[in-house]
């Protein structure tokens, strides 16, 4: 422990944990944000993310040797999390420098278009890095991958693919990548697509979809066999991935 | 309205909503459960259910025709409802009779073994729903899908698609149905089973998966490119339920 008084709810490094789970201008700001939970902040140091500061709640247990450790009262970390019953103990991260000079050459990425809810994008990032994408891209309008909500439902997968943005479709387009937007009622059959071919896998806001305005080189959709719109933007992106990803082990396999 | 006062907490058909709310013995034992807000209803209503009565808040609407109408007084729908700012209108709806007698040759059915949490199974009706599954079939240990969080996440699925168990393996078999448990370690890569013959598509319990002890005929995994245990149940069950309905489609339009 770096220091022998528990930090109280007015102590600066608390309210700043506050303001780095509250805020997204405060996250962008200081390139830093806020892991939960000490299965969480493990998968990040096993991944190799910079920790930067622990926060243990009384009970709770740090992760060993990944950065200094800060010990918070009774009642403080109720008052700074996300949930209404915390587990003991976060973490405060750096964000990494991302972008999309980073990819060399990519074949599949998955983008997420302007999706609200922070549950639908951490389902994305999971299904986009179960089946192999090189990368999340983000549009405009999409919610903060760094926002406790989205880091939690991401499951850690947020520490094991890389989400950049906000993009373009004519970055991805740059880039050599087909950019196949995902709509509910018009397109070709998703299953009828060639998906070896280098492609951005793009799903849309959970009220108005991919929107027109957007350039895409292709429309897919996913035919219903029962009552129209039962299937939501995160199981829209979890059926896609994985089409992608069982075509090409197919065409692997077959060449 | 078919009467003047507004009922008050206390009133014997709120304590009874109450019940049906809060508790599986009480559904079962009345043979009825509560649907929360005119979206819902509404859905209900359209795909045939027989909605018993409806119980409507101050600035609520029922749904016009369904059933007698009861108006609450202020401030009881939120001690009433299973969320915390609920929408203005209750309904309590008869749970249909329904056995596996009533599938007549059944080709696809999705089983849920032991599914604990609401949301998955709602996700699970939903994707079953979606890809033409003819039926979902609980075995023992599954949370009840009359219970208000399941119906709210099945969005509307409950009304379309019958929900029928408790069953046990041994009752698919009979019917002529090949039992597929799903795993997140072993068995046959998903994409390449073949899921044009009559399944039965098992997932399993969260944190336990498809219990050995269950007789299943086969077993398939869903492959990761990513890192280890990043899908969850509704996830794998989406994209099992999709594979099913696309090997489907490719199937009858080769022959």
């Amino acid at each position: 422990m770096s220091q022998h008084e528990p930090l109280g709810f007015g102590h600066p490094k608390v309210q700043r944990l506050r303001r780095l789970v509250g805020r997204r201008s405060a996250r962008y700001d200081e390139g830093a944000f806020v892991i939960e939970g000490p299965g969480l902040i493990a998968e990040a140091v096993a991944a190799g993310w910079s920790i930067e500061a622990q926060f243990v709640a009384p009970g709770g247990t740090p992760v060993y040797g990944a950065s200094q450790v800060f010990e918070l009262g009774v009642g403080v970390i109720e008052r700074v999390a996300s949930t209404e019953t915390p587990q003991p103990l976060l973490a405060i991260a750096a964000m990494p420098a991302r972008s999309l000079g980073d990819l060399v050459r990519p074949t599949f990425i998955a983008v997420a278009a302007a999706i609200a809810d922070p549950g639908n994008l951490g389902t994305i990032l999971r299904s986009a890095e179960a089946a192999g994408a090189e990368a999340v891209v983000t549009l405009a309008g999409t919610v903060d991958c760094y926002s406790p909500k989205v880091v939690r439902s991401s499951a850690g997968a947020l520490f094991h693919i890389p989400v950049i943005g906000p993009a373009t479709p004519a970055d991805l387009s740059a880039m050599g990548l087909i950019v196949v937007g995902t709509s509910s009622h018009e397109g070709v059959a998703y299953s009828e697509f060639d998906w070896t071919q280098p492609v951005a896998v793009m799903v849309g806001n959970e009220a108005h979809g991919v929107s027109d305005d957007l350039a895409v080189d292709a429309r897919v959709t996913i035919p219903h066999r029962g009552r129209a719109e039962s299937l939501n933007v995160a199981m829209a992106a979890t059926i896609l991935c994985f089409e992608v990803a069982r075509q090409r082990t197919h065409h692997a396999s077959r060449s």
